[in-house]
């Protein structure tokens, strides 16, 4: 079997199957309209440290422990861990990972982490190299501002445009055999960069990459958007989302039926004061893990397109006048695996 | 065939040929003992720029066309591009790689980016996943000196065991299909942390990672050390390679004849004031593609064990007490595939 799939698309010989996912919230998200979906709500967005670095890494570390528990696995199972994370160096995956003693890939693409190491641990599997991989992001608020933005202590005022980074940290495990959910195509994005140069505007700078990646997984695998029951992006927010639709109505895509964003999910943006809504690699990992994994197990949903997106910057870039870099990657995950090979048009094969 | 060999080690159905790489060095790297061998020595750490992130990440897209063109092939014929750096949020990436408009995983293993890219890329190809992936790293000593230790204008005065950063990038494309040198196995490192504090003695941190990945690839192919032609580590240094040797030794394993490391190949010590040697990504990025693959390409050396190590602290997490975690991954490069099957061994396989 073919495994390209027209320009960037990739399908799977043995599609890997999302076996569980684990999700741990701070106090905040477990206010909001997903609750009750959360494996765990810390009483506390301390986690028992005392920084907030070393608070995303007790994070992480519950995490993935939960994971791999919630998968009937032990540790030593796991063949890869991919994970990422926004703190410099990503020192949240290094120091919650470290415990685990297993073969470790880091990851940074910055909010995409979950989707990057979901497509990267599902092309392990399927290419024979481990029986289980896991990939996870987390992240935290109160790290995530002072690695970006303000020390939290001068209330600086937000801009109606910024976005609230989710305190959380979602782990999947995916398994070679099983029974389902199956990740079934994966496209991953390159670097998309349209000039937004306000860090407090992610949602802008992020909608172009996860237009341009939706529109390839649509164009490769010769799918109309209606083929989903549900289609997810990572953290645009109300103006990245809004933005999205009208990019892609541009293309004569009309996801509006089907399309939602974690970032839109995971906070109730009326009493949250959270603005345009929420960001961060924990964002689309937490809401993956506990919301929208059950819907698909569930069959409240039978195909779902995940699209993690990611704002490439950091703090010197945006200081030195850059624009931000965008990157979204699509993971397909559907109850059923497509029975045929793909049709005439997507023949233009990655060469 | 099966691909997961022993505990850690996988191996490959269809070994990918390492079918080029670039190198591309600062001023200081260009007046060391491999000045010869590199493709391009800029005549200035600027790169043309004003800023050291911006040098770097000229530096990254420069050296990456270059490894494109060295292939004989085009920009669009890469599946995958794999790249890390130091930077905080992986910036030199970022940047540099933004104009190459291909599927792109960032990666963050800090100075094992080039082995992490290369296992990762590995895997992917013989997957089937692409035809040609591009596995990229980079490092600026004025910025690896701003993002981890002291403003250079200071003029700190550097401890004994410190190491001086490559100004460096390396980028090396992999083949699906080739006539060599192959990548044969791949050993994927798990963090491991022996408790050293000091930031100015990274070659103690990691020494450990290496011997423990060293141990596990010898383990997992019933392989002795007499096996490789040479056997080359990353950025351990002086400090460093003492150490692996003497871990090694512990192990009953001994690699003295035909054991180097880029950090010190790439500097000379005596006359260039960097004491205990080389580090950075670039480091061991560098030194395979300008100096180690065309040992291989000319069969001066047929077996090469390459294991590039990182460092995975940042300035947090010392300044919070934590010590470093470090990683390195085993890369088996060979001038011809080795047939049989793996020996009685190595039958305990990863579950």
């Amino acid at each position: 079997m073919k495994k390209i799939m027209g320009k960037q698309t990739v399908r799977f010989a043995n599609p890997p199957t999302v076996l569980a996912a684990a999700s741990i919230v701070g106090p905040k998200e477990g206010e909001g309209p997903l609750s009750e979906y959360f494996d765990q709500i810390a009483p506390d967005i301390t986690f028992g440290t005392d920084s907030w670095e070393k608070a995303e890494s007790q994070l992480v570390s519950d995490t993935i422990q939960l994971a791999v528990q919630k998968a009937k696995l032990r540790m030593d199972d796991i063949g890869f861990i991919l994970a990422g994370d926004l703190l410099n160096q990503s020192s949240g995956s290094n120091y919650g990972i470290r415990a685990c003693e297993r073969p470790f890939f880091g990851l940074y693409g910055a909010c995409s982490a979950i989707g990057e190491g979901m497509a990267l641990g599902a092309m392990l599997l399927d290419g024979g190299f481990a029986q289980y991989v896991l990939a996870n992001a987390s992240s935290h608020y109160c790290g995530a501002e002072k690695t970006f933005r303000f020390p939290l202590e001068l209330g600086t005022q937000r801009t109606p445009t910024a976005s609230w980074t989710v305190t959380g940290d979602g782990a999947v495990v995916l398994a070679a055999q099983g029974n389902g959910p199956f990740v079934t195509a994966v496209t991953a994005g390159s670097i998309v960069d349209m000039g937004v140069t306000d860090a407090s505007n992610m949602g802008a700078a992020m909608a172009p990459a996860a237009a341009a990646v939706i529109t390839a997984h649509l164009r490769d695998r010769n799918l109309n958007a209606d083929y989903f029951d549900a289609i997810v992006t990572g953290d645009l927010g109300q103006v990245g989302a809004d933005l999205l639709m009208a990019l892609l109505r541009e293309e004569k895509i009309d996801i509006a039926k089907q399309y939602d964003d974690c970032g839109l999910l995971i906070y109730d943006r009326e009493k949250q004061d959270v603005h345009a809504g929420g960001s961060g690699c924990g964002c689309a990992a937490v809401t993956f893990a506990s919301y929208l994994l059950p819907q698909l197990q569930t069959k409240k949903i039978n195909r779902l397109l995940f699209i993690p997106t990611g704002a490439l910057h950091n703090v010197a870039s945006i200081q030195q006048g850059e624009t931000i870099p965008a990157i979204a990657h699509a993971i397909a995950i559907e109850n059923r695996v497509p029975a045929s090979d793909p049709p005439s048009s997507t023949k233009g094969a990655q060469s």
